[in-house]
């Protein structure tokens, strides 16, 4: 239809009465175990809220996900559940074959261009404070330190398995993870480029998808994981370019871990920040 | 009627049809605007769904605060979305003369005593691994440093203006904030003891309120704050004690900046992982 592929795959469209969606996951975003990734069905409601939300752009959208998805027809239905004067929040799920899959809250507001948010050039560990058009901005973060897009390696499409989302989405980093040569590092953390492999450049409603796009980090330490639950903060609209990235999980413990994403655009601005809750599993190799 | 003081203010009494609850949101646990604290409401609609929750540990919550709740009846709504084999999923919304305040999605489940998952003593930069009970454990992270809670200090109470809530929670710290002292730090960023003061020991379906119950980070960079969403992961039940715990602004951009929050117990476990986004406002001195 001329558009990129994720424009293709996230479309909705209004089915009956006010807030109900028709749409298509295809197996074209599908993880590891093949089933299909939870931040694109995330990124459908998100795409469904904004059609019916008083403000354009999402700001914070958390995600339970309730069953796997799987490719095929699913329904969207959304709602606005309340609008102030400069944020407004709906609500909305995903179902198959009547079923829950996904269920999302978010709220929307007028997000500002973010431009004043970036982190000063060889920034190091000290905080930046400044005051932007939109007032107060305190950086205690850089983006992640990685050579040139040109510079860094990918590991080849091929090896993931049954996810095709490596199709979709390109990452490279300095290194080849260790995971995919054979030796978990241990250290369930990395940095990387990423990109829409067709060109899209990302934007608010893409980044849910984005920021559960990776290999999850604890494949480092062996395991696998299905994600419970995601909050995706939306900071700043993205400038075109690769985008740099960070996932780091800090703590695994009684089944259960956490997994940190923060998305950086080509001008340096933190554009999304997300945390998930996932179940640990087992992988067998 | 002998109870603690949380237990009798987030009581939901049952009203009506099944899932719908009566509550109370008294002024004990406001902020410093005057307004009810947002975890307290979290906390509420929390103990709501575990009534009718078929686990009993919610693992994590995460609320949107649609209106400021004010001291007085409020009526809660509870119900159970989808009862997986190891996880369920509900929701609940806090409604006040008809109009929704909070809403709320959680997962519940069976959480492991995560007595397995204390960080190391003197554990320092390293990250501990091992398997313990429940599986595969990763801590990159201890429990803040901090001096016995006797050797430190609390803010007077009657310091905080408004926020009855400092009544209720007891906070101590080696050094009192430079907010208080007039000089804010420019360092969002604090580590501290916290317990309720009329000896109620945390539990599970307590934490939401007290990741929230703390005077905001962004203070110590002369701001105020208003929280927009929480997601609170819940990781083990707390052994009875002192909690330390550390809470952290590391981006303030575009009015917007996100809070996390870590509470360990003390056997030395992390308890509650959080992460907030709030609006950022200014304080008038």
């Amino acid at each position: 239809m001329g558009d990129f592929a994720f424009d293709e795959d996230s479309r909705v469209v209004a089915a009956g009465s006010s807030g109900e969606f028709a749409a298509e996951l295809t197996s074209r975003w599908n993880g590891t175990a093949g089933a299909v990734n939870g931040g694109y069905m995330l990124a459908i409601c998100a795409r469904a809220l904004a059609l019916g939300m008083p403000f354009p752009d999402p700001v914070v959208v958390s995600g339970f996900f309730l069953r796997p998805g799987t490719a095929g027809p699913a329904a969207v239905s959304a709602s606005v559940i309340r609008s102030g004067r400069s944020t407004a929040f709906g609500e909305a799920a995903l179902t198959q074959d009547g079923k829950d899959v996904v269920r999302v809250t978010a709220a929307f507001a007028r997000l500002g261009k973010g431009a004043d948010a970036s982190a000063g050039a060889g920034a190091g560990a000290g905080a930046d404070v400044g005051a932007g058009q939109d007032g107060l901005v305190f950086l205690d973060g850089t983006p992640p330190a990685l050579p040139p897009p040109a510079e860094c390696v990918g590991v080849p499409v091929g090896s993931f398995g049954l996810a095709s989302i490596a199709e979709r989405i390109e990452f490279r980093s300095a290194e080849l993870p260790g995971w995919f040569l054979g030796h978990p590092s241990g250290r369930p953390a990395s940095e990387f480029w990423m990109r829409f492999a067709d060109g899209r450049e990302a934007d608010l409603l893409s980044l849910p998808l984005l920021v559960d796009s990776t290999a999850p980090s604890v494949l480092e330490l062996g395991a696998g994981s299905v994600t419970i639950q995601l909050t995706v903060h939306l900071r700043a609209h993205p400038a075109p370019g690769w985008l740099a990235c960070r996932a780091t999980t800090r703590f695994v413990s009684n089944g259960y871990h956490e997994e940190d994403f923060e998305v950086w655009d080509s001008a340096g601005t933190l554009v999304a920040q997300s945390r998930q809750l996932a179940l640990i599993l087992p992988v067998s190799r």
